[in-house]
């Protein structure tokens, strides 16, 4: 059993991402449950506009569109800008809006029997609604989302430096919780599909 | 395998509801599938504000609660007002708050393992952001969300009349099937969970 | 210039509210400026569900729609729950939808060169979620928002006690500038508005 | 008076638009209210990911930027993809997130009396939200928005054509008139404001 994680920061590597930092203690939850995670740092990737799974010449997406079809756990982690998701994330939906009409050679929508948890980090508040409308979004494409997936972390009221530079806090320890929380319920809930799933939908 | 449907009209019976109109064409979806529905009329009931589990004389929140619990499946079913959701079904999340400090005796929080579906209409725009409020919020309770899970119903930027009033239309049609839809992914999640359930979460 | 602020806390007086004690603040700051504010702490009245502005006996809302019509400011404040806006906020703008027809004897929607702020606390992230709700239903209803009319406090990831019991932190102090720029700004755009009305719509 | 019209569909000219249909409609009402509008198609330059005013080599945001902040009035035009804003339209929103620390030479915010409308276009369900959306995040940046200031147009449940092959109807006879309502409202708030500044913010 495979995770892709797409990173949705809006810096390109090298530069520090909190919104990595924060995947990779998914990650290491993935791990302990025999899940290997594989990265993918959007931002780095020329993904052009549109709503088809191949925009043509110099489109990167089709590669990642692969590694998501081939993982039974994508894992959608994007930063906090003015209290919404980033153009980044917005993005790699965007494409995976051609998933409502593609199905694979047992005639299931691709999304189908895929599960979907989230990350996200921010100075301030605004993690829940970031991550409501990832949620939205991939469930209307097909994939399906356990209970209590996703972690995140922000300073609330207070601003103040990322979750990289922050000290250990509370607000640091909850988020180190809430994706082991999000793993075990992510890996269950992809197994429980994987031994039953979902049908292809009726006509 | 039972459903609970609460639905979260603002009128009380016997008032026609739309919301129900199309709720009740989910539940002959999910009946074709072995499932039988019990419909809540939220609006009936006198369900005090709060955020435990019975907050005191009077509440007729206790016994829908035991109902959602008793059922594998539940669906919540809300109008559309200025573009969202009804106070009454933010009333019924409200009080499922509780949930979050609530196991069985098991040990399992008493939403996991519970899968959770939707049902919206209206005059105007405004459904698929009414079911994404609904969608994120059980999923932080425990809920698992399967894709797909929902149908709605409204004229867009039309106005016009409701579900019931509207003559047969192309959005109607498309209504019935994603009914369809919903309960095949509903029950297919169920099934799954009551197999392979998602465990507790770790401490 | 008067300011009417409705809590839509879910706790009745005389319980403390957390959002009561943010939206004195506010309170505060616009009496600085010349604007005295009445309280209303909707919990306590019984507003029927509906979306009329009168539905009938018992229906304490009359009252407390004459009281925002009297106010050019009008404060919505609430709790978080669940990352979303209270069950009574969403009741009090139920009730606010009447407005979409109804026209003062200038033949003005009643709504228009009112101006709307808002206040929101939790213990945890989801204030900036629960202000975008409000502004756009208010928005929609025909009030005017200025830029920055807000103020907000929680601890973000780290859950913990509530604005009340909060000690003195960056979180507290910047919750108070931005009550203070709230202020400022609702009673500019007031103003504005007075001298300069925006005229009844075109048919 | 000016306004800037920014469409952020995803399709590059010369491909038909049907958010920019709509959106010279509401360029149309402006006009006959004496406001000339300018309209950017956002993905024909190439707008760098980031928050601050310059990314640097190749980034044509700075130019966009100068139109923003010239116009008194901006129009943000959103497709509806997944039911949300375009990635298209939340990189403009990010650019513009460098506002919250740059004044002018007067220590005014450089968005302050600006006012801002929003167009929204799609196929399904989904437009209410994407103002929404758009509405609070200018509002978080220092924009002001007048009551009803947006025009959208969608065909609800049924999908279906879009807005330009869609024959004449109900809806947009009323996208219509929303455009004429959004014109209205947003050149008396710009005329309100230009003739009564809302301060700089205290400190």
């Amino acid at each position: 059993m495979k995770a892709l994680i797409i990173n949705c920061t809006l810096k390109k590597s090298r530069a520090d991402s909190n919104t990595e930092a924060l995947a990779r203690v998914l990650a290491d939850e993935l791990k302990k449950r025999g899940v290997e995670s594989e990265f993918v740092r959007a931002v780095d990737h020329n993904i052009l506009p549109g709503v088809t799974s191949n925009e043509g010449a110099g489109d990167d997406w089709p590669k990642i569109r692969s590694k998501i079809l081939d993982a039974e756990i994508l894992i959608l982690a994007s930063p906090t800008w003015v209290g919404r998701l980033s153009s980044v994330a917005q993005r790699a939906i965007e494409r995976m809006d051609a998933f409502l009409s593609e199905t694979d050679d047992q005639e299931y929508p691709v999304a189908y029997n895929h599960v979907a948890g989230f990350v996200v980090t921010g100075n301030e508040d605004g993690a829940k609604h970031v991550i409501a409308e990832m949620e939205a979004s991939l469930l209307e494409l097909g994939f399906t989302v356990p209970g209590q997936a996703w972690t995140y972390w922000n300073n609330g009221a207070a601003l103040g430096s990322g979750y990289l530079e922050n000290p250990e806090s509370n607000g640091k320890k909850r988020a180190v919780k809430n994706a082991a929380i999000a793993a075990s319920n992510l890996v269950a809930a992809a197994k429980a599909l994987a031994a039953h799933p979902i049908p292809a939908p009726p006509d």
